[in-house]
């Protein structure tokens, strides 16, 4: 299956049938998250994985109540750092140094720019959302590798976060949850949207035109203006 | 190329050939943008091309100084929509009722759903936000895209959204931009990083594990416990 074939097969899948999905693809979808681009490449965000029966259930009965919870083979949380500041970019700026063998020095430019974009943020809540738009670069990689796995995939926000952290004890990692993604199969018979058509804006309102200035095209393209039109 | 292959092949190029992509991976890479999922399906974003080298130095002149932005072939403007209100999901439910041939009453609660969603946000700064992340969902579909085609992509912050805006036309399409993605290719002679390793946080950091609590594990899986232990 081609990528666009995947993209176009893959849904916000409503009822998942409880199969299991092997562990070398949910690796290599994980691992896909895990490439994800970020700004400066910070990567402010981390993915738990909850595979036990039990602690789905619970949080089914609690925070999140989704079918696809239980009914997913892995439940990947997909959560923020909490505390963002210059200890994490000084943890990052020697990550970059070890793994490129450069010294702390050659990236003290790299290091200030960093410090100064996260000074920048008005509010700590804008520095959260963010982080949460970084997280959700990774959500689509991680959302694209499970289609080209030829696995389900449902991107859910609609749980409380605070007390699935409080579950999982992601706050004592440092984390606060931000958006889950159910890993599974459909299951075809009980889900009402497995064969519904796939919605989305046309082309023409997805990818509106913009004009091009009337004093740009005359100096770069003045060859196509047809004879008739007016300079 | 594999997708993984292609994930690790790609990085935030920072210097281009100036080489043109061809349209029909420019198409592809946008359509991936497209079919990317969003919260109840509403893609509150839009996609802006811009071709033109005249445009592309205007804005490299002004709000958008990086490099990319002259050399790339494409550049992608992620721009989320300035009102998003009921207008927006009744247009929304419509388009859903037309694609899938349902009646405007079939998709009432569909619509209440979402409606109180938006009703339910705290600021209008807080909508803009969540859109945005929405956006880079859609971001991540468009970079794997350009992995898998070969074609090298730079998602960029770093400029002036409101200048860039009123050059574009943007404002007056009811679209903000969030986000800039450059499509091209490598200029590996003058790219500083085009061979540099990829700097990710380990998978101990990325996907750190949680405990399952003591209670939950004794009650499904109590033929794992090693015999010294003590339940």
């Amino acid at each position: 299956m081609n990528y666009m074939d995947a993209f176009n097969w893959r849904y916000a899948t409503k009822r998942m049938s409880g199969s299991a999905v092997p562990e070398d693809k949910v690796r290599r979808v994980c691992e896909a998250g895990r490439l994800a681009p970020s700004s400066f490449g910070l990567q402010p965000y981390a993915l738990v994985t909850v595979r036990d029966a039990q602690q789905k259930l619970r949080l089914f009965e609690g925070p999140a109540p989704q079918p696809q919870v239980t009914e997913c083979s892995h439940l990947l949380v997909l959560a923020t750092r909490i505390t963002i500041d210059d200890q994490l970019v000084d943890d990052f700026i020697q990550l970059t140094a070890n793994v490129r063998g450069l010294s702390m020095g050659d990236l003290h430019g790299y290091s200030r720019a960093i410090k100064g974009t996260l000074d920048g943020f008005e509010s700590v809540a804008a520095k959260r959302e963010w982080a949460r738009s970084q997280a959700y670069i990774a959500m689509g990689f991680i959302l694209a590798a499970a289609a080209l796995e030829a696995v389900d995939a449902t991107p859910m926000e609609g749980f409380d976060p605070d007390a699935l952290d409080e579950m999982l004890g992601l706050k004592e990692q440092g984390l606060h949850s931000v958006a889950l993604v159910a890993l599974g199969y459909r299951d075809e018979a009980r889900d009402h949207v497995a064969r519904a058509a796939k919605v989305r804006w046309p082309k023409s309102v997805f990818m509106p035109e913009i004009a091009v200035p009337a004093d740009v095209s005359k100096t770069v393209r003045p060859c196509e203006r047809s004879k008739g039109e007016k300079p």
